[in-house]
Protein backbone atom coordinates (compact mmCIF):
# COMPACT_ATOMS: atom_id res chain seq x y z
CA UNK A 1 0.00 0.00 0.00
CA UNK A 2 0.96 3.57 -0.71
CA UNK A 3 1.37 5.93 2.37
CA UNK A 4 -2.18 7.78 1.15
CA UNK A 5 -3.94 4.21 0.55
CA UNK A 6 -2.70 3.32 4.24
CA UNK A 7 -4.13 6.97 5.59
CA UNK A 8 -7.53 5.29 4.07
CA UNK A 9 -8.09 1.60 4.54
CA UNK A 10 -4.77 0.49 5.70
CA UNK A 11 -4.96 2.49 9.64
CA UNK A 12 -8.50 1.05 10.03
CA UNK A 13 -6.83 -2.11 10.15
CA UNK A 14 -4.14 -1.07 12.78
CA UNK A 15 -6.68 0.51 14.87
CA UNK A 16 -8.48 -3.15 15.36
CA UNK A 17 -5.36 -4.75 16.42
CA UNK A 18 -5.82 -4.82 20.12
CA UNK A 19 -3.05 -4.95 22.50
CA UNK A 20 -3.96 -7.13 25.43
CA UNK A 21 -1.70 -7.26 28.58
CA UNK A 22 -2.03 -9.13 31.49
CA UNK A 23 -1.29 -8.57 35.31
CA UNK A 24 1.54 -5.66 34.41
CA UNK A 25 3.49 -4.86 37.43
CA UNK A 26 5.23 -2.01 36.64
CA UNK A 27 3.90 1.21 35.04
CA UNK A 28 6.37 2.16 33.11
CA UNK A 29 5.60 -0.41 31.29
CA UNK A 30 2.40 0.34 30.15
CA UNK A 31 3.87 3.74 29.57
CA UNK A 32 6.65 2.17 26.68
CA UNK A 33 3.26 -0.32 25.33
CA UNK A 34 1.38 2.75 24.83
CA UNK A 35 4.13 4.38 22.91
CA UNK A 36 5.28 1.43 20.94
CA UNK A 37 1.48 1.04 19.82
CA UNK A 38 0.70 5.09 18.77
CA UNK A 39 4.59 4.92 16.57
CA UNK A 40 2.72 2.52 14.47
CA UNK A 41 -0.79 3.70 14.50
CA UNK A 42 -2.30 1.38 17.16
CA UNK A 43 -4.58 2.22 19.65
CA UNK A 44 -6.93 -0.38 21.18
CA UNK A 45 -5.22 -1.12 24.44
CA UNK A 46 -6.55 -3.21 26.91
CA UNK A 47 -5.40 -4.21 30.78
CA UNK A 48 -6.77 -7.30 32.50
CA UNK A 49 -6.06 -7.35 35.94
CA UNK A 50 -3.56 -4.82 35.97
CA UNK A 51 -0.91 -4.92 39.08
CA UNK A 52 -0.27 -0.94 38.65
CA UNK A 53 -1.99 2.13 38.17
CA UNK A 54 -1.87 4.38 35.20
CA UNK A 55 0.41 6.87 37.26
CA UNK A 56 2.42 9.59 36.30
CA UNK A 57 5.49 7.12 35.74
CA UNK A 58 3.51 5.35 33.36
CA UNK A 59 2.84 8.55 31.51
CA UNK A 60 5.83 9.85 31.19
CA UNK A 61 7.23 6.59 29.11
CA UNK A 62 4.11 7.10 27.31
CA UNK A 63 5.34 10.62 26.63
CA UNK A 64 3.20 11.73 23.36
CA UNK A 65 0.78 8.26 23.75
CA UNK A 66 -1.12 9.48 26.95
CA UNK A 67 -4.08 9.33 25.23
CA UNK A 68 -3.37 5.80 24.24
CA UNK A 69 -3.46 5.19 28.12
CA UNK A 70 -6.22 7.43 28.95
CA UNK A 71 -8.37 5.53 26.53
CA UNK A 72 -7.33 1.79 27.64
CA UNK A 73 -10.48 -0.30 28.60
CA UNK A 74 -9.78 -2.51 32.23
CA UNK A 75 -11.26 -5.82 32.47
CA UNK A 76 -11.07 -8.93 35.02
CA UNK A 77 -10.89 -11.70 32.89
CA UNK A 78 -8.48 -12.27 29.46
CA UNK A 79 -11.89 -13.95 28.48
CA UNK A 80 -13.08 -10.49 28.39
CA UNK A 81 -11.44 -8.81 26.88
CA UNK A 82 -11.29 -11.31 23.89
CA UNK A 83 -15.13 -11.90 23.68
CA UNK A 84 -15.40 -9.28 21.11
CA UNK A 85 -12.15 -10.57 18.71
CA UNK A 86 -12.65 -12.77 15.42
CA UNK A 87 -8.64 -13.77 16.26
CA UNK A 88 -6.75 -13.94 19.17
CA UNK A 89 -3.08 -15.16 19.68
CA UNK A 90 -0.56 -14.98 22.30
CA UNK A 91 2.94 -13.63 22.53
CA UNK A 92 5.49 -16.09 24.62
CA UNK A 93 8.95 -16.72 24.45
CA UNK A 94 9.52 -20.28 23.01
CA UNK A 95 8.00 -22.91 24.15
CA UNK A 96 8.14 -26.62 22.65
CA UNK A 97 6.54 -28.36 25.26
CA UNK A 98 2.74 -26.66 24.24
CA UNK A 99 0.86 -28.26 21.28
CA UNK A 100 -0.37 -24.60 19.43
CA UNK A 101 0.95 -23.76 16.11
CA UNK A 102 3.71 -20.85 16.48
CA UNK A 103 4.52 -18.28 14.10
CA UNK A 104 6.99 -15.08 14.02
CA UNK A 105 5.43 -11.80 13.75
CA UNK A 106 6.16 -11.79 10.06
CA UNK A 107 4.71 -15.44 9.30
CA UNK A 108 1.73 -13.62 11.80
CA UNK A 109 1.23 -10.38 10.48
CA UNK A 110 -0.59 -11.17 6.84
CA UNK A 111 -3.28 -13.17 8.65
CA UNK A 112 -3.76 -10.96 11.86
CA UNK A 113 -4.37 -7.87 9.16
CA UNK A 114 -6.59 -9.79 6.70
CA UNK A 115 -8.90 -10.65 9.94
CA UNK A 116 -8.69 -7.39 11.53
CA UNK A 117 -10.61 -6.33 8.17
CA UNK A 118 -13.93 -7.86 9.95
CA UNK A 119 -12.70 -7.11 13.63
CA UNK A 120 -10.69 -6.62 16.38
CA UNK A 121 -7.76 -9.11 16.72
CA UNK A 122 -6.09 -9.35 19.61
CA UNK A 123 -2.37 -9.78 20.64
CA UNK A 124 -2.00 -10.66 24.45
CA UNK A 125 1.35 -10.17 26.67
CA UNK A 126 1.23 -11.95 30.12
CA UNK A 127 3.11 -10.29 33.09
CA UNK A 128 6.69 -9.08 33.34
CA UNK A 129 7.31 -11.62 35.80
CA UNK A 130 5.06 -14.99 35.38
CA UNK A 131 4.03 -14.05 31.37
CA UNK A 132 1.03 -16.49 30.43
CA UNK A 133 -0.60 -19.66 31.99
CA UNK A 134 -1.56 -22.55 30.06
CA UNK A 135 -5.24 -21.52 31.04
CA UNK A 136 -4.55 -18.37 29.15
CA UNK A 137 -2.89 -19.85 25.99
CA UNK A 138 -5.62 -21.95 25.96
CA UNK A 139 -8.06 -19.32 24.79
CA UNK A 140 -5.63 -17.99 22.34
CA UNK A 141 -5.85 -19.48 18.60
CA UNK A 142 -1.82 -19.26 17.98
CA UNK A 143 1.37 -18.52 19.88
CA UNK A 144 3.76 -15.71 18.84
CA UNK A 145 7.16 -15.62 19.33
CA UNK A 146 9.56 -13.38 18.79
CA UNK A 147 12.84 -14.04 17.02
CA UNK A 148 15.90 -13.78 20.19
CA UNK A 149 19.25 -14.33 20.55
CA UNK A 150 19.64 -17.76 22.79
CA UNK A 151 21.70 -16.39 25.09
CA UNK A 152 19.28 -14.15 26.39
CA UNK A 153 15.90 -13.64 25.08
CA UNK A 154 14.45 -11.91 27.38
CA UNK A 155 12.56 -8.59 25.45
CA UNK A 156 10.89 -5.77 27.30
CA UNK A 157 6.94 -5.60 26.95
CA UNK A 158 7.17 -2.05 25.42
CA UNK A 159 10.28 -3.87 23.44
CA UNK A 160 7.69 -6.65 22.06
CA UNK A 161 5.19 -4.39 21.44
CA UNK A 162 7.49 -2.15 19.44
CA UNK A 163 8.52 -5.31 17.12
CA UNK A 164 5.28 -6.60 16.52
CA UNK A 165 3.36 -3.44 16.12
CA UNK A 166 6.51 -2.11 13.45
CA UNK A 167 6.04 -5.76 11.72
CA UNK A 168 2.23 -5.10 11.11
CA UNK A 169 2.42 -1.43 10.05
CA UNK A 170 5.64 -2.59 7.63
CA UNK A 171 3.22 -5.12 6.50
CA UNK A 172 0.93 -2.84 5.43
CA UNK A 173 3.03 -0.76 3.55
CA UNK A 174 4.85 -3.45 1.86
CA UNK A 175 1.94 -4.95 -0.09
CA UNK A 176 -1.95 -5.65 -0.74
CA UNK A 177 -3.48 -8.07 2.01
CA UNK A 178 -6.24 -10.46 1.16
CA UNK A 179 -9.63 -10.67 2.24
CA UNK A 180 -10.39 -13.48 4.07
CA UNK A 181 -13.49 -15.31 1.81
CA UNK A 182 -15.06 -16.47 5.42
CA UNK A 183 -16.68 -14.56 7.94
CA UNK A 184 -15.02 -15.18 11.09
CA UNK A 185 -16.76 -16.37 14.24
CA UNK A 186 -16.21 -14.11 17.68
CA UNK A 187 -14.38 -15.45 20.73
CA UNK A 188 -17.49 -15.07 22.97
CA UNK A 189 -19.83 -17.09 19.87
CA UNK A 190 -17.09 -19.68 20.31
CA UNK A 191 -17.09 -19.50 23.82
CA UNK A 192 -20.96 -19.75 23.13
CA UNK A 193 -21.21 -22.89 21.42
CA UNK A 194 -18.53 -24.14 24.40
CA UNK A 195 -20.49 -23.20 27.19
CA UNK A 196 -23.74 -25.40 25.25
CA UNK A 197 -21.73 -28.22 24.39
CA UNK A 198 -20.22 -28.59 28.28
CA UNK A 199 -23.92 -28.12 29.59
CA UNK A 200 -25.07 -30.76 27.39
CA UNK A 201 -21.91 -33.03 28.20
CA UNK A 202 -22.57 -32.26 31.81
CA UNK A 203 -26.12 -33.50 31.97
CA UNK A 204 -25.14 -36.69 30.15
CA UNK A 205 -22.58 -37.24 33.04
CA UNK A 206 -19.53 -37.38 30.60
CA UNK A 207 -18.11 -34.07 31.71
CA UNK A 208 -18.17 -33.79 35.76
CA UNK A 209 -17.58 -30.28 37.46
CA UNK A 210 -16.69 -31.28 40.73
CA UNK A 211 -14.00 -33.51 39.02
CA UNK A 212 -13.11 -31.74 35.40
CA UNK A 213 -10.13 -33.15 34.66
CA UNK A 214 -8.34 -31.88 31.25
CA UNK A 215 -11.76 -32.08 29.24
CA UNK A 216 -12.99 -27.93 29.15
CA UNK A 217 -9.28 -27.19 28.26
CA UNK A 218 -9.02 -29.57 25.74
CA UNK A 219 -12.12 -29.03 23.83
CA UNK A 220 -11.26 -24.91 24.54
CA UNK A 221 -8.04 -25.33 22.51
CA UNK A 222 -9.05 -27.19 19.98
CA UNK A 223 -12.04 -24.57 19.04
CA UNK A 224 -9.80 -22.01 19.68
CA UNK A 225 -7.10 -23.54 17.26
CA UNK A 226 -9.48 -24.53 14.72
CA UNK A 227 -10.42 -20.27 14.09
CA UNK A 228 -14.43 -20.82 13.20
CA UNK A 229 -15.82 -19.39 10.71
CA UNK A 230 -19.98 -18.01 11.90
CA UNK A 231 -21.90 -20.66 9.70
CA UNK A 232 -19.62 -23.34 11.73
CA UNK A 233 -20.99 -21.53 15.07
CA UNK A 234 -24.48 -21.69 13.65
CA UNK A 235 -23.84 -25.48 12.69
CA UNK A 236 -22.14 -26.46 16.37
CA UNK A 237 -25.15 -24.50 18.05
CA UNK A 238 -27.95 -26.27 15.89
CA UNK A 239 -26.15 -30.02 16.72
CA UNK A 240 -25.88 -29.29 20.46
CA UNK A 241 -29.01 -28.65 20.48
CA UNK A 242 -30.72 -31.23 18.52
CA UNK A 243 -28.48 -33.76 20.76
CA UNK A 244 -29.99 -31.83 24.07
CA UNK A 245 -33.98 -32.26 22.22
CA UNK A 246 -32.88 -35.95 21.12
CA UNK A 247 -31.84 -36.95 24.34
CA UNK A 248 -34.71 -35.21 26.15
CA UNK A 249 -37.45 -36.97 23.92
CA UNK A 250 -35.40 -40.07 24.72
CA UNK A 251 -35.85 -39.93 28.47
CA UNK B 1 20.21 -19.63 7.99
CA UNK B 2 19.01 -22.18 10.01
CA UNK B 3 19.53 -21.51 13.75
CA UNK B 4 22.86 -24.10 13.36
CA UNK B 5 24.36 -21.69 10.96
CA UNK B 6 23.26 -18.44 12.78
CA UNK B 7 25.57 -19.55 15.93
CA UNK B 8 28.27 -20.69 13.80
CA UNK B 9 29.12 -17.79 10.90
CA UNK B 10 25.84 -15.23 11.38
CA UNK B 11 26.69 -14.15 15.05
CA UNK B 12 29.49 -13.02 13.76
CA UNK B 13 27.96 -10.41 11.71
CA UNK B 14 25.45 -9.43 14.45
CA UNK B 15 28.87 -9.15 17.13
CA UNK B 16 29.79 -6.75 14.72
CA UNK B 17 26.82 -4.13 14.17
CA UNK B 18 28.13 -1.38 16.43
CA UNK B 19 25.17 0.87 17.98
CA UNK B 20 26.67 4.21 18.37
CA UNK B 21 24.77 6.67 20.63
CA UNK B 22 25.12 10.16 20.74
CA UNK B 23 25.19 12.35 23.71
CA UNK B 24 22.02 10.04 25.49
CA UNK B 25 20.61 12.18 28.20
CA UNK B 26 18.74 9.69 29.65
CA UNK B 27 20.33 6.56 31.71
CA UNK B 28 17.03 4.17 31.29
CA UNK B 29 17.75 4.53 27.44
CA UNK B 30 21.32 3.03 27.89
CA UNK B 31 19.92 0.58 29.78
CA UNK B 32 16.59 -0.06 27.01
CA UNK B 33 19.29 0.06 24.12
CA UNK B 34 21.91 -2.71 25.86
CA UNK B 35 18.96 -4.98 26.37
CA UNK B 36 17.30 -4.68 22.84
CA UNK B 37 20.95 -5.38 21.52
CA UNK B 38 21.54 -8.45 24.00
CA UNK B 39 17.83 -9.80 23.15
CA UNK B 40 18.87 -10.11 19.21
CA UNK B 41 23.23 -10.99 19.47
CA UNK B 42 24.24 -7.30 19.49
CA UNK B 43 27.08 -6.71 21.70
CA UNK B 44 28.74 -3.12 20.39
CA UNK B 45 27.88 -0.12 22.12
CA UNK B 46 30.05 2.82 21.95
CA UNK B 47 28.50 6.03 23.74
CA UNK B 48 29.58 9.73 21.94
CA UNK B 49 29.97 12.21 24.68
CA UNK B 50 27.37 10.74 27.34
CA UNK B 51 25.16 13.46 28.89
CA UNK B 52 24.47 11.02 31.53
CA UNK B 53 25.99 8.01 33.54
CA UNK B 54 26.00 4.13 33.40
CA UNK B 55 23.87 3.96 36.79
CA UNK B 56 21.73 2.32 39.01
CA UNK B 57 18.68 3.53 36.42
CA UNK B 58 20.50 2.65 33.24
CA UNK B 59 21.37 -0.81 35.04
CA UNK B 60 17.16 -1.81 36.18
CA UNK B 61 16.71 -0.94 32.53
CA UNK B 62 19.75 -2.95 30.69
CA UNK B 63 18.40 -6.19 32.77
CA UNK B 64 20.55 -9.58 31.87
CA UNK B 65 21.79 -6.93 29.49
CA UNK B 66 24.79 -5.70 32.25
CA UNK B 67 27.18 -6.77 30.87
CA UNK B 68 26.79 -4.91 27.26
CA UNK B 69 26.77 -1.61 29.09
CA UNK B 70 29.96 -2.36 31.17
CA UNK B 71 31.64 -3.17 28.28
CA UNK B 72 30.24 -0.08 26.28
CA UNK B 73 33.43 2.54 25.03
CA UNK B 74 32.68 5.90 25.73
CA UNK B 75 34.85 8.50 23.05
CA UNK B 76 34.99 12.15 22.87
CA UNK B 77 33.59 12.69 18.84
CA UNK B 78 31.81 10.72 15.88
CA UNK B 79 34.55 10.12 13.89
CA UNK B 80 36.27 8.18 16.91
CA UNK B 81 33.21 6.09 17.15
CA UNK B 82 33.33 5.41 13.40
CA UNK B 83 37.51 5.62 12.66
CA UNK B 84 37.69 1.52 12.09
CA UNK B 85 34.33 0.94 10.37
CA UNK B 86 33.18 -0.38 6.90
CA UNK B 87 29.84 1.15 7.07
CA UNK B 88 27.79 4.07 8.74
CA UNK B 89 23.94 4.90 8.52
CA UNK B 90 22.15 7.41 10.75
CA UNK B 91 19.24 6.49 11.72
CA UNK B 92 16.63 9.81 11.90
CA UNK B 93 13.07 10.91 11.70
CA UNK B 94 12.04 11.20 7.95
CA UNK B 95 13.60 14.73 6.48
CA UNK B 96 13.08 15.43 2.88
CA UNK B 97 15.86 18.24 3.32
CA UNK B 98 18.68 16.24 3.38
CA UNK B 99 20.29 15.11 0.13
CA UNK B 100 21.27 11.37 1.67
CA UNK B 101 19.93 8.67 0.22
CA UNK B 102 17.21 6.65 2.97
CA UNK B 103 16.24 3.28 3.23
CA UNK B 104 14.11 1.57 5.62
CA UNK B 105 15.68 -1.08 8.51
CA UNK B 106 14.29 -3.87 6.24
CA UNK B 107 16.12 -2.61 2.59
CA UNK B 108 19.35 -1.64 5.12
CA UNK B 109 19.57 -4.68 6.63
CA UNK B 110 21.23 -7.32 3.82
CA UNK B 111 23.57 -4.35 3.23
CA UNK B 112 24.65 -4.00 6.73
CA UNK B 113 25.01 -7.45 7.34
CA UNK B 114 26.74 -8.09 3.76
CA UNK B 115 30.01 -5.40 4.75
CA UNK B 116 29.80 -6.66 8.30
CA UNK B 117 31.64 -9.78 7.38
CA UNK B 118 34.23 -6.90 6.38
CA UNK B 119 34.37 -5.19 9.23
CA UNK B 120 32.14 -3.22 12.04
CA UNK B 121 29.15 -1.33 10.71
CA UNK B 122 27.56 1.24 12.71
CA UNK B 123 24.03 2.50 13.22
CA UNK B 124 24.18 5.88 14.82
CA UNK B 125 21.44 7.31 17.24
CA UNK B 126 21.15 10.99 17.93
CA UNK B 127 19.80 12.52 21.34
CA UNK B 128 16.55 12.10 22.59
CA UNK B 129 15.86 15.73 22.09
CA UNK B 130 18.66 17.09 19.50
CA UNK B 131 18.72 14.33 17.26
CA UNK B 132 21.60 14.24 14.91
CA UNK B 133 23.54 17.34 13.44
CA UNK B 134 23.70 17.71 9.72
CA UNK B 135 27.58 17.81 10.54
CA UNK B 136 26.97 14.41 12.14
CA UNK B 137 24.80 12.95 9.27
CA UNK B 138 27.66 14.26 6.87
CA UNK B 139 29.77 11.36 8.60
CA UNK B 140 27.23 8.67 7.55
CA UNK B 141 26.65 6.77 4.21
CA UNK B 142 23.06 6.28 4.73
CA UNK B 143 19.80 7.76 6.59
CA UNK B 144 17.69 5.18 8.41
CA UNK B 145 13.93 5.69 9.07
CA UNK B 146 11.77 3.41 10.89
CA UNK B 147 8.44 3.46 9.35
CA UNK B 148 6.31 5.17 11.58
CA UNK B 149 2.39 6.70 12.01
CA UNK B 150 2.92 10.33 10.94
CA UNK B 151 0.38 10.88 13.57
CA UNK B 152 2.97 10.32 16.24
CA UNK B 153 6.92 9.28 14.75
CA UNK B 154 8.44 9.61 18.26
CA UNK B 155 10.72 6.00 18.47
CA UNK B 156 11.57 5.77 22.03
CA UNK B 157 15.86 5.09 22.00
CA UNK B 158 15.52 1.48 22.99
CA UNK B 159 12.49 0.91 20.81
CA UNK B 160 14.41 2.37 17.37
CA UNK B 161 17.32 0.43 18.44
CA UNK B 162 15.34 -2.94 19.05
CA UNK B 163 13.38 -2.51 15.75
CA UNK B 164 16.82 -2.28 14.11
CA UNK B 165 18.46 -5.23 15.81
CA UNK B 166 15.18 -7.37 14.90
CA UNK B 167 15.28 -6.47 11.40
CA UNK B 168 19.00 -7.50 11.49
CA UNK B 169 18.55 -10.74 13.33
CA UNK B 170 15.35 -11.53 11.17
CA UNK B 171 17.17 -11.39 7.79
CA UNK B 172 20.25 -13.18 8.66
CA UNK B 173 17.50 -16.02 9.57
CA UNK B 174 15.72 -15.96 6.34
CA UNK B 175 18.46 -16.14 3.96
CA UNK B 176 21.87 -16.19 2.88
CA UNK B 177 23.40 -12.71 2.79
CA UNK B 178 25.36 -12.31 -0.25
CA UNK B 179 29.23 -11.60 0.49
CA UNK B 180 30.46 -7.77 -0.93
CA UNK B 181 32.75 -8.32 -4.05
CA UNK B 182 35.05 -5.56 -2.87
CA UNK B 183 37.19 -5.28 -0.15
CA UNK B 184 35.26 -1.84 1.63
CA UNK B 185 37.30 1.01 2.76
CA UNK B 186 37.22 2.14 6.82
CA UNK B 187 36.06 5.38 7.86
CA UNK B 188 39.54 6.54 9.11
CA UNK B 189 41.24 5.45 5.66
CA UNK B 190 38.17 7.84 3.78
CA UNK B 191 39.01 10.76 6.64
CA UNK B 192 42.37 9.95 5.23
CA UNK B 193 41.91 10.69 1.68
CA UNK B 194 40.01 13.64 2.99
CA UNK B 195 42.83 15.45 4.85
CA UNK B 196 45.44 14.96 2.27
CA UNK B 197 42.78 16.18 -0.68
CA UNK B 198 42.38 18.95 1.64
CA UNK B 199 45.81 19.97 2.61
CA UNK B 200 46.36 19.96 -0.66
CA UNK B 201 43.94 22.38 -1.68
CA UNK B 202 44.85 24.61 1.06
CA UNK B 203 48.72 25.07 0.03
CA UNK B 204 46.97 25.99 -3.56
CA UNK B 205 44.43 28.50 -1.92
CA UNK B 206 41.34 26.82 -3.21
CA UNK B 207 40.24 26.12 0.28
CA UNK B 208 40.69 28.90 2.98
CA UNK B 209 40.63 27.12 6.96
CA UNK B 210 39.78 30.83 7.66
CA UNK B 211 36.83 31.28 5.50
CA UNK B 212 35.88 27.68 5.03
CA UNK B 213 31.86 27.83 3.21
CA UNK B 214 30.78 24.45 2.69
CA UNK B 215 33.68 22.69 1.01
CA UNK B 216 34.66 20.53 3.73
CA UNK B 217 31.01 19.06 4.37
CA UNK B 218 29.96 19.08 0.40
CA UNK B 219 33.37 16.79 -0.07
CA UNK B 220 32.76 14.77 3.38
CA UNK B 221 29.02 13.90 2.46
CA UNK B 222 30.50 12.86 -1.37
CA UNK B 223 32.74 10.68 -0.21
CA UNK B 224 30.66 8.84 2.81
CA UNK B 225 27.71 8.24 0.63
CA UNK B 226 30.37 6.90 -2.42
CA UNK B 227 30.95 4.03 -0.30
CA UNK B 228 34.96 3.82 -0.56
CA UNK B 229 36.62 0.44 -1.64
CA UNK B 230 40.20 0.53 -0.24
CA UNK B 231 41.30 0.12 -4.02
CA UNK B 232 40.20 3.65 -4.63
CA UNK B 233 41.65 4.80 -1.29
CA UNK B 234 45.07 4.01 -2.53
CA UNK B 235 44.25 5.42 -6.24
CA UNK B 236 42.56 8.79 -4.46
CA UNK B 237 45.89 9.01 -2.45
CA UNK B 238 48.01 8.33 -5.26
CA UNK B 239 46.36 10.91 -6.82
CA UNK B 240 46.85 13.58 -4.35
CA UNK B 241 50.04 13.36 -4.15
CA UNK B 242 50.93 13.04 -8.11
CA UNK B 243 49.01 16.65 -7.77
CA UNK B 244 50.76 17.74 -5.28
CA UNK B 245 54.25 16.60 -6.02
CA UNK B 246 54.08 17.98 -10.13
CA UNK B 247 52.91 21.47 -8.15
CA UNK B 248 55.99 21.34 -6.25
CA UNK B 249 57.97 20.85 -9.40
CA UNK B 250 56.77 23.28 -11.35
CA UNK B 251 57.15 26.36 -8.37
Amino acid sequence: MTNAELETGGLDRLARVRIVLIETRHPGNLGAVARAMKTMGLCDLVLVNPHCAIDGEAKARASGAVDVLERARTVLTLAEALADTVLSVACTARRRDLPHPAYTPRQAAPELLALAAQGPVAVVFGSETFGLSNEELTLCRWLLNIPTSPDYASLNLGAAVQVLAYELRTRLADAPIDLPIFAAATHAEIEGVMTALMALLTERGFYNPENPKRLLPRLRRFFARTGMEKDEVAIWRGIVASLGQSSRGKD
